[in-house]
C-alpha cells in the first residue's frame, strides 16, 4: 500500500568536530521518504527552489518515489546550517534560510487524497492540519514534531493530536510537552491528549512505544561511530510508516507497530553512519533484514543460544 | 548453588524532594544480598557497629541469608546521608561517616572459600582484591565499582579487572573509565581490560550487556514513580549473581547472563518503589516472575499478539 509523506526538503550545511559538508540533501520529507521507500510505494509532497540539484531529484526517482506532489518554484531551496558537538547528542543551529519554504502550502494531488498511510513529517502544525484537511479517511496518520512547535504553536499542535493515530517525539520534547521528568508518565499522558499511540525516541537509548495497555521498549542498534545524526528521527518516522504500509494491514495493531518501530530504528541506524542520505543511497533490503534480525536477537531475553551448546 | 557477597552495610539518611528518612538500612552488601536471596542461598560478608538495629539482622535472617561472615564490632555503623533532586538521576552526598567500616578487612570463613559465585559489591578495589585472595577457584566473579574508585584507585581497579568475569558499572562510570562518549565503544573496550563480560547500567534506559561477540540490550521496567533510587545498582548486581547461582550452571554462557540481567533489572525496579529495602521485605517470587514475563513481553519485537486476533 502507498504512503504519503509531507514535510520539508532542504539543502543542509553540516559541521561535525571532524568534518564539514555543504549543500547536502536534507529536510524531514527527504529523509522520511527515502526511508519509507524501502518498504512501500512512497508519495512525496514538498517544495524546492529552482536551485535544487537534479541529482537529488534523480535519487528520489531511483528509489521509486512519486514526485507528483513536489513543487519546484522560482527561488532558493530551504537551507539549514548546524554544528554538532563532540557528544553528538548536542547540536546547534547556526542559520536557517526558509527561502521558498516560507510560502509552502502543501497541495495534495487529487488522486493521492485517499492514500491510506500518511506521515506528517516535521513541519509547522498548521501545515500538518492543512494536509489532513485534504485527506479522505486515512487508515493511519503519523505525525512528527519538534521543540520549536511545542513552544510556539502549542494550540495548533494540541488540536493536531486529536487528529492523528501516532505521535512521534524525542525524550526532551516529550518532557517539554507534558512538563514531566518521567518519560513513562509523559508517554502515557500524551496518549490522553489524543493519539492512540505515542513513540518517544531516546537516541542511543532506543525508543519507547506506548499503546492503550501495551508498552514496547526498543533498544538502539549498537553503533560505535556516528558520522552525522541529521535526519535520524525523520528516517525513523519514514521507516516506521513504510513498514506499516508495506505490511498492508487493515487495522494497525500494537504488534504491527513493534515491527515498524524496529524498522524505523534500523533505517535510522544506517543513516547516521554517513553524512546526509549517503548511506541510504546504496542501502539494500538484505542489509535491512539482517540488521532487523540482529536487533531481534539482541533484545531476546530467553535466547536459543544454549540449545546448540 | 551459593552466592558469596562482600560489600558495605550502612545506615542511610535519605532526603528526596518530598520526604526525609533517617537510619535506613543501606550499603551495597545489604541491597545485593537481599536481592540475591530471592534466587539462591546467600552468604554475606560485611561489618557493622554495635548500634546496628537487631531488626535489620532479623530481616537478613528472615530471607535465609547466612551471616557467618558478618563482623559486629564495638562502635558505630557506617553512615551515609544523601539528597536527591527532582530529577532522581541526580543525587548529592551530604555526609559520610565511615566509623567501623574504616577498619574493615573482609575475612571469608574457611568453609565459604569455595563458594562458586562471588559478588564483590561496591567497596574499595583493594578490599575486593583481598576477598579474591581468599577464594579458591570461583566459578564466576562479578565486581561492581563506582566513580570514586575510578578516580582514586585506578591501578588497583585495573588489576582487579583481570581477575573478574563480569564488571558492572553505570554509563557515566563507563565513559569515565575509558574516556569515550560512545557507550558501545566503552563497553567493548572495557572488556579488553580483562573481564569476559561487561554490563553498563543506564538507569531508566535499561542496561547493556557485552560479551565477546554478543550483545544484549535490556530495557528498564517502566515505572512512573520512583521513591528512592538508593541501592538500585546493588540490587541489580545481587539479583544478577543470584540468578546465575540459582540456575546452578556449570559454565556461565551469554544466554544465562541475559536472563540474569533481566532478573537484576526486575529486583532493582521493585526496590526503587519504596525507601531503603522496604519493598524487598515483602516481595514474593511470584511478583518477580510476573514482572520478568512482562519485561520479556515488552522487549518482544515479533510478539504473538496478532495470533489471537
Amino acid at each position: 500500500m502507498s504512503v504519503l509523506i509531507v514535510g520539508s526538503i532542504a539543502l543542509d550545511n553540516i559541521k561535525t568536530q571532524t568534518e564539514e559538508r555543504m549543500g547536502l540533501l536534507g529536510g524531514s520529507a527527504s529523509f522520511a521518504s527515502l526511508a519509507a521507500s524501502f518498504f512501500a510505494h512512497t508519495r512525496l509532497v514538498g517544495i524546492v527552489g529552482t536551485d535544487f540539484p537534479a541529482e537529488h531529484i534523480e535519487l528520489f526517482k531511483s528509489r521509486g518515489i512519486d514526485l507528483k506532489g513536489l513543487q519546484i518554484v522560482e527561488g532558493k531551496t530551504f537551507s539549514w546550517s548546524g554544528e554538532y558537538e563532540w557528544d553528538m547528542n548536542n547540536r546547534r543551529t547556526l542559520s536557517v534560510s526558509l527561502n521558498v519554504f516560507e510560502s509552502f502550502r502543501p497541495e495534495i494531488p487529487s488522486e493521492w487524497r485517499t492514500t491510506p498511510f500518511v506521515l506528517l513529517a516535521n513541519i509547522h502544525p498548521s501545515l500538518q492540519h492543512h494536509v489532513l484537511d485534504q485527506i479522505e479517511q486515512p487508515r493511519f496518520v503519523v505525525a512528527d514534531t519538534m521543540d520549536l512547535w511545542i513552544e510556539t504553536a502549542r494550540t495548533e499542535l494540541e488540536r493536531l493530536l486529536q487528529r492523528v493515530d501516532l505521535l512521534i517525539l524525542n525524550d526532551s520534547e516529550a518532557r517539554q510537552l507534558i512538563n514531566q521528568t518521567s518519560l513513562i508518565r509523559a508517554g502515557r499522558l500524551i496518549r490522553k491528549m489524543g493519539p492512540k499511540f505515542v513513540v518517544v525516541k531516546k537516541g542511543e537509548h532506543g525508543a519507547l512505544l506506548f499503546g492503550e495497555e501495551e508498552f514496547f521498549s526498543c533498544g538502539a542498534y549498537p553503533l560505535e561511530d556516528i558520522h552525522d545524526p541529521t535526519g535520524a528521527g525523520d528516517c525513523f518516522a519514514g521507516g516506521l510508516i513504510g513498514s506499516l504500509a508495506g505490511a498492508g494491514v487493515g487495522t494497525v495493531h500494537f504488534a504491527h507497530l513493534r515491527k515498524a518501530v524496529v524498522h524505523g530504528s534500523v533505517i535510522a541506524s544506517f543513516n547516521v553512519e554517513s553524512f546526509s542520505v549517503e548511506r541510504l543511497r546504496h542501502l539494500t533490503t538484505i542489509e535491512i533484514a539482517k540488521r532487523f534480525e540482529r536487533l531481534k536477537h539482541m533484545a531476546m531475553i530467553e535466547a536459543k543460544e544454549l540449545a546448540s551448546r
